[in-house]
């Protein structure tokens, strides 16, 4: 590879505003550079040079351990946080917040940063007294305690969690501005937890009568949603741990269905009971939400999978490149039907693409980090994502998805995402293609 | 297998003390197992059964989302934080505060729990103002803000940092009492940073000349040590990004050096300077700490590979087992020298051995997770873990490794951890092997 980071190039972040995301560090505006290239000598000529003069902390001690039993960020990093789009629901109780996806490196999204998305807000429900039952077709249907739960053998996997209705304001004319909004509902966590097929077998399932398992949580919503038998029995699982630590109270705890590649209204948190039947249930919950309207009024039902998708966090809406030169491009790529086998990235607006190096380890219904060297020669321009998985599936095109379910769907929208560049620099979410 | 879960056992945390780790989750103690087989109508029996009389959550709207924009864990999870040992140092601005290991899942350590060793405390340094330079045997030498750094291409890696001093307090015949304080120098993160040898081209480096590298923090302490240049042009990192989102203060800030699979120290934190040099620097901190005190009086210096080690977390020390039963032992392999190839576990002191699971992704200079059945018949046992790592290197029994190194070398304990149970349940830390 030629020498990209000779001439690197500068991002900065958007102007504050209700629906900024400027974030602190991974755009903040370089005020002055002070690389240079003359060695010692010619860093005495910078009266302040902070490798000169040592600055405060260099010459004080500093906080004690543990000053802070459980740590928080650093109080420079206070503008990453999630954020409500107002005015998307009635209340901020049955509402969303986004995850700051243009902040964050790698893939596992800190766990006070993950999405959130509640039918009824959520509650901090003490473990000791939270019970999942599990009935139905079985032979013996039983109540188990969180610490029951525990004691069953254990898996910890990586897994991305998509709510359905991501980018779902895409679908319209409606361009979100920055990559927090529209793609913000998607986070990736290590969770750990039981595989429902040992449960399943614990109460002796009727396998030949099986067909769908009902999960319903134990908060204001009772939310409730059908599981096809195939996945319960393949890998969805009962999960307490969450990042190496227990659930946060806003992604169910101290219990929640996980339900890998599937939409994430059906990995129910707070779960409190699972029943095994013979076919969907179609509650009031699955007719009325996460359901398609196609062109000619129809509504498709039962579409949960999350499809092949990606998308680039950097350049993203609400950034400005600085100046032209080198510039690696990264973003995020993911597929509820296994792993991603490539990610093309086009510059030029979609006439050519070239293929991204992928983060190793590549694992399945994970988010799968992508980068692309790019040296932006400062003309405006479109950058795009386009993911492909071990199925073959290829990411489409907007136009494609429309042409079929035109502008009304909200769910399930996993076009590829065009961010327009502009000769200022300015980066801005487009839908031409 | 056999249904382990028929017969599951229970376990319940130590009593409360200033060096109790008791969590809130894992073990809690289990008033009452509501476990019952007879169905729907046995259920109704309990009056107070919260599967039939909803609990206020379940009839309730509960906390907007962002209510608080960046999330906290339950308050039942209080008791999960890190802890410093009262007494270790002279001051808790040179102390430790140990990650609970008792309490977590998987491998990731959430960064709110990532251990602590500070030489001279922790701040909260401005990004904005903290310069990187790169000089010595280079062509270039240069000073590189934050933002240049984040602008080269990235990396991201999951990766394990041990303190040199882990287990330190076991050589001697003090056997502390829980794992938390035992092997809690130890964490592992999602690092997102500037592979070193990217920079080392930027600046031109002397590769005829160079053989090691001068690492400085920005703490009151300047923290120094010497980095072998083939480690770093191999997979040495400059972090900016642990767990998706930025470093921690206590972890450096916006800068660190990762050195994978060297004893903590090396990975210098709040990195402001690295040079290039043609020896060892032998700087006051590399004479004075992580040096091992052999039985001969002599110093081993620059022994800086965290050899391949493990320990069960689970039961462990400060636990108490309520019967006999089913248990899932579980812990953490890992070895600075590559991948975990296997881990055996005995139930019986030592006699036999049997491979533990390993949770895959297996990761090179990672933590591992493992995990093995266990059915408790009740009698007192020790129960231990034997991690080997893909060089073929076994870890070692603490008595072999005291015959060569004596009781006094502090560092470098990487001995197989023994946890006794007594028939009473009680599990504790033993030294006779």
């Amino acid at each position: 590879m030629d020498h990209p980071n000779r001439q690197r190039g500068r991002i900065r972040p958007a102007p504050e505003s209700f629906l900024s995301t400027a974030d602190s560090a991974r755009r903040r505006f370089l005020r002055q550079s002070l690389a240079f290239g003359g060695g010692l000598a010619a860093a005495s000529a910078h009266a302040a040079d902070p490798i000169l003069e040592l600055p405060e902390h260099s010459r004080t001690l500093g906080a004690p351990v543990a000053a802070r039993g459980y740590g928080m960020p650093s109080k420079y990093e206070s503008n990453v946080q999630r954020r409500e789009s107002p005015g998307l629901t009635r209340t901020s109780i049955s509402s969303i917040a986004f995850a700051p996806l243009q902040s964050l490196f790698g893939i596992i999204t800190p766990s006070g940063l993950h999405f959130e998305r509640h039918h009824s807000g959520w509650h901090d429900i003490d473990p000791a007294h939270h019970r999942l039952m599990l009935h139905g077709l079985v032979r013996r249907p039983k109540v188990y305690t969180v610490d029951e739960l525990m004691r069953f053998p254990s898996v910890s996997r990586i897994h991305f969690i998509e709510c359905g209705a991501n980018t779902g304001m895409e679908w319209s004319t409606v361009a979100v501005p920055t990559v927090q909004y529209t793609h913000g509902m998607l986070s990736c966590s290590e969770v750990t937890g039981v595989l429902l097929s040992n449960l399943l077998d614990d109460v002796g399932f009727d396998a030949t009568r099986a067909k769908f398992i009902l999960a319903e949580g134990a908060d204001g919503a009772a939310l409730t949603r059908s599981v096809p038998i195939e996945m319960a029995l393949e890998d969805v699982m009962l999960v307490y741990g969450q990042n190496g630590e227990m659930l946060r109270p806003e992604n169910g705890y101290p219990l929640r269905l996980l339900v890998p590649g599937v939409q994430g209204v059906s990995s129910v948190k707070w779960l409190r009971r699972l029943e095994v039947g013979d076919e969907l249930w179609n509650t009031r919950e699955e007719a009325l939400h996460y359901i398609d309207l196609m062109p000619d009024g129809v509504h498709r039902q039962y579409t949960w999978i999350n499809e092949c998708k990606s998308v680039i966090t950097a350049p993203s809406g609400g950034q400005v490149l600085l100046d032209k030169g080198y510039y690696e491009i990264t973003g995020l790529a993911w597929s509820g039907r296994g792993r991603i086998a490539r990610v093309d990235v086009s510059v030029d607006g979609g006439r050519n693409w070239q293929a991204a190096r992928l983060q190793e380890p590549v694992l399945t219904k994970c988010l799968t980090r992508f980068r692309h060297d790019w040296v932006w020669d400062g003309s405006p321009t479109i950058v795009q994502s386009r993911a492909v998985d071990e199925t073959g599936y290829v990411q489409p095109q907007l136009r494609a998805l429309r042409a079929v379910r035109g502008t009304r769907a909200i769910y399930h929208n996993n076009a590829i995402q065009s961010w327009r560049i502009a000769q200022s620099g300015e980066v801005g979410n487009v839908q031409v293609y």
